[in-house]
């Protein structure tokens, strides 16, 4: 089923287009669900690959395209930008408003097996399906077999558990900035996991735990991770990109397949990610400019 | 007098700092004020220039900081950014905070001299004399010697029009997106100069009307001023970039002392900023990273 795209608003950047569109989501139980998308100006000769930019715990599809600093190097870069929100919007569940870090604003990018979440919370169909259909039926410019995922926080675990459980099939190439990398592990993950799936944390580990999942996975992957060593939520031990980083020596991947970055001072900021967003996007330009997948 | 100040938060960013600040302003009638500053990593070893970065209406000391792009070029060029909030906060006045276009989150960049505004309206002085003496007192490496200006919208308005009326002397350079260019001649202008100003629109072209300050202007000047034939502003007569560029050209400026650049379909939002950041702090370091004015 294709849905009809709304064009919300619009701003001409670095040359090319953000725009806001909003569409009725079928994947989101029929609520209005909204995304931005930047085009390059190359856009206008015929379809750019695609980065798509999952953002952290209470934000929304405005806070990457507004705070990140990724518009200009992907426009140089010839490279379009997804951003889509953080979760379903107004679903009316009892409790889902209680807290800032489950709920609204906390989908997870998983799809919810517990009975009262399922019809709404399915951010990771979201994504990985729906908005590619919805983009493609619109007409939009986008080279669909030409998508990388990256993303910050909630959404760090989002493009790498996105990555990792396609068997790097739809994305090129993941990255993230201050990702919740062992969330099986982290009061942040188990909350999530316990709230959104009927197997609970087990099923999180089986399906949606990066760390998991790198440790059984037998592709090649191409990931890039920084964090800073003044981010809190860093020292609380709600990220731990160590364990990651181990599971993924431990998996047999080097230093090239999986760069874990280690910053002195930086907190869990978009200033953080400002700083290293021309780092990413050229990370991905590298595999999304290949004609063929690597 | 000069004031204590507080750090009320910090973030590491492109390799330097940027800390939010709070005071209680003399100027501004012993309010609480903030500010945020960038240091780049240079400063570790030594004064350097800095550029003030003024903010337009409803906006606060955030903004710039986190939306304009400004700080990655300004750390590689060895340059502090100081963004000063938009008005006083909390005055109490009567009808302070009716509009968003007047009183909170509008101060115009003027010391208001109706009796009701005057105590605390003082968005001129607290800029350009309070906030260095802060800074100089608090032993914060900037160069005070070396100040350059900028701003948004209303702040274009406040950068153009401190350095025009300073004579050039506080600031070697200023520069502009989509400033409020002749405000004794639109809405948004009218109503500050007769809101703030006891002889109204007659004082504010005496005093804080960047075109009728450049036609009388004798000094030699370094101006940059952007803006986009689609920001709605633009199109309502509240801009009028073309008065002020007329101005100049009829004072005896030529288009390197005064450069006015119309970008098609670029609007008033920080997209636009960002895109354009680049070229604004590049400008600025020309003038800044002498070691004596031109």
């Amino acid at each position: 089923m294709t849905q009809t795209l709304q064009k919300i608003s619009s701003s001409k950047t670095f040359e090319g287009e953000l725009t806001k569109y909003g569409f009725e989501s079928a994947v989101l139980g029929g609520l209005h669900a909204q995304f931005n998308l930047f085009l390059p100006a190359d856009a206008a000769h015929g379809k750019v690959p695609v980065l798509v930019y999952l953002a952290g715990l209470t934000c929304t599809e405005d806070n990457g395209a507004q705070k990140g600093g990724f518009l200009g190097v992907a426009a140089s870069q010839g490279i379009a930008i997804l951003f889509p929100d953080t979760s379903p919007r107004g679903a009316g569940i009892a409790g889902e408003d209680d807290d800032w870090d489950f709920g609204t604003g906390a989908g997870f990018y998983l799809d919810a097996t517990k009975p009262e979440y399922a019809k709404h919370y399915n951010m990771l169909s979201h994504i990985t399906v729906e908005l590619p259909q919805v983009i493609e039926a619109a007409g939009l410019p986008i080279d669909l077999n030409r998508q990388s995922i990256f993303g910050h926080s909630m959404g760090g675990h989002g493009a790498l558990t996105l990555y990792l459980s396609s068997k790097t099939e739809q994305y090129r190439s993941a990255s993230a900035f201050a990702p919740i990398s062992n969330p099986s592990k982290c009061p942040w993950g188990e909350k999530a996991f316990a709230g959104y799936l009927s197997g609970g944390v087990a099923e999180g580990i089986k399906h949606h735990d990066a760390t998991a999942l790198i440790s059984r996975s037998k592709d090649p992957v191409h990931i890039l991770i920084d964090y800073g060593t003044g981010d809190h939520f860093y020292k609380q031990g709600q990220l731990l990109p160590e364990k990651f980083l181990e599971a993924a020596r431990d998996a047999g991947y080097d230093e090239v397949q999986v760069r874990v970055r280690r910053h002195e001072g930086y907190d869990h900021s978009y200033f953080f990610i400002s700083t290293f967003a021309s780092d990413h996007v050229h990370f991905h330009a590298n595999f999304l400019k290949q004609k063929n997948k690597m």
